[in-house]
C-alpha cells in the first residue's frame, strides 16, 4: 500500500485537516494517478458537513474533479501509459451489468454507482477517498483522457461542473437557431454558458444579480436578465426550447416554465431543501417537460472533454492551497468565486 | 341561416336549458353536419359553473365530443360528401400559419386555438357554440372521418377523451414490451386502457378505489394497484416507462414519479386546483420527467380514430336524453359513470 497525503474532514462539524491515507498498487486493469488538481464542488460541502442525512462515512477525504498524469498502469490496461494526462469524476465503479451501465449512463447504475468519496468500494467494503489527496487508483474503465490542450488546472472542473450541463445540453439536441436559458451563474451555470454558446445556441443567463451581466456577456452568453425584476418573465415569455436550472435554492419554476416555448424542456440539476409547487397548467397548455438529469456517463464525459479540446473551453477558476480550503468553502457559500476553486496537489506536500 | 335546438347555459349559475341558436349554410369550404351524439366532457361542467375564472360566454352551448352525419358541404370541398360520418373535437379553427399550426399541432396555436364552444369566431368575433345541438358548421380542416365501423355513440368520446390519452402514448413511442400506469379511471382513464394495451403495453390501473379492479382488468389492464394502499407505492418503484396521469384532483405527483423507471416520464392531464409539491431528487437522480399534453392535432385524432377502427375500439358509453343532461353532470362529478354520458342528440327534436 501506498501511503498518501490526504485533507480530510475527520466528522460532519469539524473543518478539513491533514491526514494518511493509503492507496492501492493497481491491480489488473487498474490506473494509479499522481493527482495534479481537484477542483471544489458544492456537493463537498454538503457531504463533509453532513447536511445529507447521517449516510457520511467519515473521515472523509472529498474532492470528484480530479485531474492528474498516469504514476503506473496495472496488468492489461492497454488505454493508458505512464504520463498520460488523466480524470475522474463523480464515480469510480458501477454494477456493469444493468441497463444503464451496458448504455453507458453508469451514474444511474441500478445498483447505484460507487462514489469516488463518501462511498464504498463494491468488492472491499472500503471507504472512497476522494481527490483532496496526492494519488488515486481506479479502474480504467472509469478513467478519462484528458486532452493536453486544455491546462490540466482549468481542466478539472470539467469532470462534475462541465459533464453535469453538457449531458441535458446533448440529450436535448442543442445546435444553432436553439434558445437556451442558463439558470444561476456558478460553478455549473458559467460551464453551461460556454457549452451551449459553443453548441451555437443563443444563451441567456437568468441570475437574481443584476452584477454578474458582464460576466455573464463575457462567457458568451447573447443576453442577461435580472430574476428580481418581474418583467423578466413577461418580456421573456414562451422564449427558450431549453433552460438549465442550476439552482439549488428555493426558487419558482412555474414562473421559469412560463419562459419555455411549445416542446420546451426544463432540467433541474439542483436540489431544493423542500419540494417546490408545480402547477399542471403551463406544463399541459404548451407541452413542457419539467426534468432532471445527474451528472453523466463515462462515454459522454470522454465526448465532453474532447468537445472542449476542440473549441477551446475550460473551467474559469481561481487555483487554491490545500490549506486554503476551508475558508474557500465559506467563499463558495456566499458566490464568492468566479466560478469554481481548484485545489492545486502540490500544495499538500509529496506523498510518502 | 338555420335556426338550430341546442341547449345552452344562460349563465355560470343556471341550469342547463332549451335554447335556440343559427348556423349558417356552409361556406367554401365549410361543412354542415346534422349531429347525432356528443359527448359529456368534465370540463363542460368547469364552463358551464364558470369555474375557469371569468371568461365564459353565455348563454354557453357545450360540447366537444360530436359525431353526426354531413348534411351539405360549401364550395370547394372534396374530402366530405353528404352522408359521410364525421366528427369534430375540441377546437374548429386556428391561425393555420404557425409553427404548431403547421406541424399539425392546432391545439397550442401561438394564437390559440378556436374552441369548439366557449371561445369566439377568428373572423366574426361571434361566440361559438358546441354540440349540444343538432347542427353544427365547421370548416373541412377541422373535421374528422369517423370510420363506419365504430358505433356512432360509441365513437363521440374519442375525439377528446380518446384523443387526450392517444397523443402522449404515441409521443413517447408505446409499445410491446413497455409498462405503462394509468391514474384513474374515468373518461380519459379507461381510454388510455383501452389504447395503450391496444398498442401492446403491459397496462396498470392506478386508483384510489379498489372496487375498479374488476373493470380495470375488463377494459384490458394488466394489474390493477389501489393508490390508498401505501404498499403500492414501494411494490411497484421503479416499474413504468410512462405514467398517464388523468386526476384533477390534488394528489402527490412525488409518489408516482417514484413509480418511474429511469428516463420514465409522467404525463399530465388533469389540472388540479393548486400547484402541487415536486421534489427535485426523484425526478434528478433517475432522469425523469414530468411532462403536460393537451388534447391532439387534427392529423392525430384521424390516426386514432383510423386505430380505434382496426382494433375494435370504442368508448363505453351511457347513452341519455339531453333532458338528463342536468343530473348527467352531478353523476358525473360523482364518478359514477361507466365511463362517458353521450347525448342522443335526436332527444333534442328535429332542427328548424
Amino acid at each position: 500500500m501506498l501511503k498518501t497525503a490526504a485533507y480530510a474532514a475527520p466528522d460532519g462539524q469539524s473543518p478539513l485537516a491533514p491526514w494518511t491515507i493509503e492507496r492501492r498498487e493497481p491491480r489488473a486493469g487498474e490506473v494509479l494517478i499522481d493527482i495534479l488538481y481537484c477542483g471544489v464542488c458544492h456537493s463537498d460541502v454538503h457531504q463533509v458537513r453532513a447536511e445529507w442525512g447521517s449516510s457520511g462515512i467519515f473521515p472523509m477525504v472529498p474532492g470528484h474533479e480530479i485531474v492528474g498524469r498516469v504514476a503506473r498502469v496495472g496488468e492489461g490496461v492497454q488505454r493508458f501509459k505512464p504520463g498520460d494526462a488523466v480524470g475522474v469524476g463523480c464515480f469510480v465503479d458501477s454494477c456493469r451489468r444493468c441497463g444503464q451501465c451496458r448504455a453507458g449512463e453508469e451514474q444511474y447504475c441500478t445498483e447505484g454507482m460507487t462514489g469516488t468519496y463518501n462511498s464504498r468500494e463494491r468488492d472491499t467494503g472500503a471507504p472512497t477517498y476522494g481527490g483532496y489527496s496526492t494519488r488515486i487508483t481506479v479502474h480504467q474503465d472509469y478513467v478519462l483522457r484528458v486532452p493536453e490542450s486544455i491546462p490540466l488546472d482549468r481542466a478539472a472542473p470539467l469532470l462534475c461542473a462541465g459533464i453535469t450541463t453538457w449531458s441535458p445540453l446533448r440529450r436535448y439536441g442543442v445546435k444553432a437557431g436553439h434558445r437556451v436559458a442558463v439558470v444561476g451563474l456558478g460553478g455549473l451555470g458559467h460551464m453551461a454558458v460556454k457549452l451551449a454558446a459553443a453548441m451555437g445556441a443563443e444563451v441567456t443567463v437568468l441570475s437574481t444579480s443584476e452584477s454578474k451581466r458582464e460576466a455573464a456577456l463575457t462567457l458568451g452568453a447573447q443576453q442577461f436578465a435580472a430574476t428580481r425584476d418581474p418583467a423578466t418573465f413577461k418580456t421573456l415569455a414562451r422564449r427558450f426550447d431549453l433552460i438549465i436550472d442550476t439552482v439549488s435554492a428555493p426558487h419558482d419554476y412555474n414562473a421559469y416554465l412560463g419562459l419555455l416555448k411549445f416542446d420546451g424542456t426544463m432540467v433541474l440539476l439542483g436540489i431544493p431543501d423542500q419540494p417546490v409547487p408545480v402547477a399542471a397548467g403551463p406544463l399541459i397548455m404548451q407541452r413542457r417537460k419539467l426534468a432532471g438529469s445527474l451528472i453523466g456517463g463515462i462515454r459522454e464525459t470522454q465526448e465532453m472533454l474532447d468537445f472542449c479540446a476542440e473549441h477551446g473551453i475550460a473551467s474559469d477558476i481561481e487555483l487554491i492551497d490545500i490549506a486554503d480550503i476551508n475558508q474557500a468553502y465559506d467563499r463558495m457559500i456566499r458566490g464568492d468565486v468566479r466560478y469554481r476553486f481548484v485545489i492545486d496537489i502540490a500544495s499538500l506536500g509529496g506523498a510518502d
